[in-house]
């Protein structure tokens, strides 16, 4: 990685506070890579947060979501608000930018100055959210972003992540036999604050419809929550305006009974947690491979000379934490 | 979590050893709730892994993973070969039993002593195979399986975990429009050996068999390893017969070309790994909660008093790894 001069930092955080886009790019690509710069940028940029309402929008693959997004950008637009949009993909090494194929369609908005959009890759290559993404939405808050959309495929370990990134989440589903109950199944009724039944033209949409409530119901600690099932047509433009009012109406539900900010806190603290944990986790890999007594242990177990775990336990013991147990 | 003596803990291991199918069960239960008794079982088992076969199951939600798993179970147990499966499901809080609704059909299995399942929770709840899941495969290995089936929800975190257990990865699609395309996007077309097209009696079978040919044709890396596409209908019990013969004759080649023992090896470090990572992070997490100076830092950043980024760096220093960096 190329090293950059703090005074050059220094220059993109103030262009990108006055609203370069361009600076803005380059400083999201320094907290990608987890620059070394990344803690100055962190800390410049804390007094300019607060502005940006974070909106987590899953589903399974298939359900349309990158066209729901674009719709939502459309209309937001239209009400001359900001948006930032952060794509979170499963990046495969050799399907490259074919999976990415549909992020194509919302090159329209690429042409306005008001929409900025990156596609993330995902944790380790496949599952979660990238460790840095809570870095890249601070960025597009500071940046003046009014809305942060974060769309996501919601399976696997994502689904924890998105809760402790957005303010709200939207899951998306499409009417097909049995997909409420496989949506039940990968966790997502859990995290929805309103949910979308998308291609709401094919048959059994109805039926969608009525089984994610009846679902919602069954949940003791959420049947007293209202939650939203609305219908769209994404392609169509159609039921967007709708979904919109809704989010407006939880969003400011949400504030007055107290779960924006207790939500804020949740992001703060996973935020906080995880870096310490990633830095920790980093730091073991590192050790595990270049101290000559620890790397032994490692080939030992890959040569099956030793249990796994019996060298874990040995290894473990020598590297454990500094201070106090 | 109620302690077992050292005596009871050495007994349940010498009569699963012998045979005993609820002896086997406790110290599942035991490894799975990470019970301090977990070094010792690992160690007593070691001496006696080696012999059972690991096929890790993956695909989509509703692709008929189980009613496969059931299908092949059977067709083993026609030939006397002993079979343990582990299935990896996302349970949820709320839903409890009912996501576990497939699993009854295999229930039929049940009532046979050569086949042992035990149904395990997602790591932290959602994503990824369970943490404990290397020494549940080893317990089902000690015990004397020849075939161990690992079952899992293949999006997510998942894909990694399931080739860092298995021996031989088996792919499960169904045929529906885009299915291989999206296939391709959660990174599965990368990690199978071989590909399974189920409920191929639907329209669409032939074009998914085709799409997933040429999409592993494209892949540099994969174009010169012959990975075999089985048509099969598990409900009906049709294909099976074809795809044991695959996993047979795949078997067999990856023992000859050194595969084999690269898994078995890659196996070994990543449960090295693992265990090393998961006890690190405890022990991180819980000094975050009980250290008096560290869980200051903590609340200042739920209150959002200090930036989350900058306390991460301050309580990552404290913490660092003993001995040289």
């Amino acid at each position: 990685m190329h090293e950059m001069s703090s005074s050059m930092v220094t220059r993109l955080i103030n262009e990108m506070l006055e609203g370069n886009i361009l600076s803005l790019a380059r400083l999201v690509t320094l907290i990608e890579s987890e620059d070394e710069a990344t803690p100055r940028i962190m800390k410049s940029i804390n007094a300019h947060l607060g502005k940006a309402y974070r909106i987590g929008i899953t589903g399974p693959i298939g359900a349309g979501k990158s066209t729901l997004v674009e719709r939502l950008t459309s209309l937001l637009r239209g009400q001359e608000k900001t948006v930032g949009i952060i794509c979170v993909d499963p990046t495969s090494p050799f399907t490259g930018g074919a999976v990415l194929g549909d992020r194509i369609r919302m090159q329209k908005h690429d042409l306005d100055d008001g929409v900025y959009i990156r596609s993330m890759a995902t944790r380790g290559s496949l599952g979660g959210l990238p460790k840095t993404i809570h870095g890249v939405i601070k960025l597009l808050d500071a940046f003046g972003k009014e809305m942060v959309l974060i769309e996501t495929i919601g399976v696997g370990q994502t689904e924890v992540d998105i809760m402790q990134s957005s303010d709200l989440v939207i899951v998306v589903l499409v009417p097909e036999a049995g997909d409420s109950i496989q949506a039940m199944k990968a966790g997502l009724m859990e995290i929805g604050d309103i949910f979308v039944v998308n291609k709401a033209d094919r048959p059994g949409a109805e039926d969608t419809l009525n089984n994610i409530k009846a679902i919602l119901k069954l949940n003791a600690e959420r049947s007293n929550y209202d939650i939203p099932v609305v219908a769209t047509e994404a392609v169509n433009n159609k039921g967007i305006k709708e979904l919109y009012g809704q989010i407006a109406m939880k969003r400011q539900l949400l504030i007055n009974n107290g779960q924006f900010a207790e939500r804020r806190r949740k992001q703060r603290q996973s935020e906080f947690i995880e870096t310490v944990i990633n830095r920790i986790t980093s730091d073991v890999i590192n050790r595990l491979t270049t101290d000559a007594i620890l790397s032994r242990y490692k080939e030992d177990v890959e040569n099956g000379k030793l249990d796994p775990f019996t060298a874990a336990n040995e290894v473990y013991k020598s590297i454990a934490l500094n201070g106090k147990p």
